[in-house]
């Protein structure tokens, strides 16, 4: 069992049952936490979190209530994304990790604000965890227009638009607002948290841009090469929808070479650093090479 | 002129520009930046941002540009709760303030992204200005769940529903979670912020109960008293809706009365406070009286 393996496999069950016990606490309205549950609960892999937690962890720093609130919240927030992202006006999506997305199961309404419950309760949780107010402006600008939903806009704003399909430095920033932002907002939350130093945050967030990065081109990889069944959601369907990403710019053998090549780069940028577990969060990609 | 109107004018127009400045400083991408302007600069009263001023002011707080920022913040999130409310799976609203909503002029998924977008950086304007990890417990909270998503969660579910039309305890709830909660934390926030006695808090948050309730009977009154015309938005919607609230309960005299009790509870809350500008905010309600 590898060092990431471990850590993964201790703390994921710490994370579903912190957020199930809290949505179920802290949630007023039974039927709004169980919307709300009904997402966060499904299945995820709690890679933010665990990223999070596992930053932490490299630094030396101890794992306790008030870093699980931190991380939990940061689970919320991805949610709530995921949750919007799929929304008829969006993406479009009926399916996500193998069950009905939010607005299928629960109506457009209700999936609208159930997104709009979990952002300021996954904020919330990272403030009242964290007791930062650099947190709390790290996490907003990471998931504010000039981050995730920036990238997002820009996702929508040039679907089927012919013009950026071959701009590779529209599609590497669309991609890294819309993904790497909140990837890197989870180290960067662990590393002022922890109080690295100025040498240990440089490297843990150019380790947080490269793996922000490569987890973009993953997801994308994932789309094609696994089957709808295997990914719990609608493959295939990047193409067919004219989506503008890495893969359709450089197809499926440079995105790999480019996915091992930020792996590569990753992996350097930890030298120095406690980061066997964080260097674990790069096996992951192995199903797609 | 009274101290309530000087106030306003004098700060109004600083609110107004520090909005239109910032949302153009600080969003990176143009077009984002257009949409999300196009909602906060559509000629709002700026309700919530001069009550949490004119709090400071009753508490003798000078203020400068954080304050400023955090009363921004206030009117991003007031922002981003009528464009996803405008929205077709909510009230689908044609027409705010006059102007076509959001969605009508841009898009859907442009709307809901912009209300995404808004969310995030007023709660950040809010942290960074005040640097309080408890202003931005108090916000989030009252935005949530437990708060305005959770009123108007109850508000969808409970259109056409029979069964709470005379639910006097129901609707109370629903529309103090809706209009209350952000109203009270405006106040509570500059509470915090200026650090006030707990006398001071307990009677300044009395007050901002009083007042967050009657706006909402307020609002509900503009919508049978006044023409479409006036109010900028489609009015006499409530009743076609199936929509349930304290004028459809009492009918418009006794809506009335409870106002005009409200007012006078509003105006005893500030009894020993300097709250001269404060007690203006009440004079808004004059013309439904």
């Amino acid at each position: 069992m590898t060092a990431f393996t471990f850590f993964k496999d201790n703390w994921t069950p710490v994370i579903d049952d912190y957020l199930a016990q809290h949505l179920a606490d802290e949630v007023d309205d039974q039927k709004i936490s169980q919307i709300m549950a009904y997402s966060v609960m499904a299945g995820g892999k709690r890679l933010r979190p665990l990223l999070f937690l596992a930053t932490l962890n490299a630094l030396g720093k101890k794992i306790e209530q008030p870093e699980i609130r931190i991380a939990c919240g940061i689970e919320l927030i991805h949610t709530y994304s995921l949750i919007h992202d799929d929304l008829p006006a969006m993406d479009n999506d009926d399916y996500r990790r193998g069950k009905l997305t939010s607005h299928k199961k629960w109506g457009e309404a209700e999936a609208i604000l159930a997104g709009d419950a979990l952002l300021p309760m996954g904020i919330q949780w990272i403030a009242e965890g964290s007791q930062s107010v650099e947190s709390v402006s790290i996490i907003t600008k990471a998931v504010g227009p000039n981050g995730m939903v920036g990238g997002q806009y820009l996702d929508i704003d040039s679907t089927n638009n012919a013009s950026v399909a071959g701009d590779a430095k529209f599609i590497n920033k669309m991609e890294w607002l819309k993904t790497g932002c909140l990837i890197q907002a989870s180290v960067q939350m662990a590393a002022v948290y922890a109080q690295a130093s100025q040498i240990e945050q440089v490297k843990l967030i150019d380790f947080a841009k490269a793996f922000g990065r490569s987890y973009q081109i993953y997801d994308d990889l994932v789309d094609v090469v696994e089957t709808s069944e295997e990914a719990g959601k609608a493959t295939h369907k990047d193409k067919e929808e004219g989506k503008n990403n890495t893969l359709t710019l450089l197809g499926i053998t440079k995105s790999r070479q480019e996915l091992t090549d930020l792996i590569d780069q990753a992996q350097t940028d930890l030298h120095g650093l406690n980061g066997e577990t964080l260097a674990g969060f790069l096996d992951l990609y192995q199903k797609v090479l």
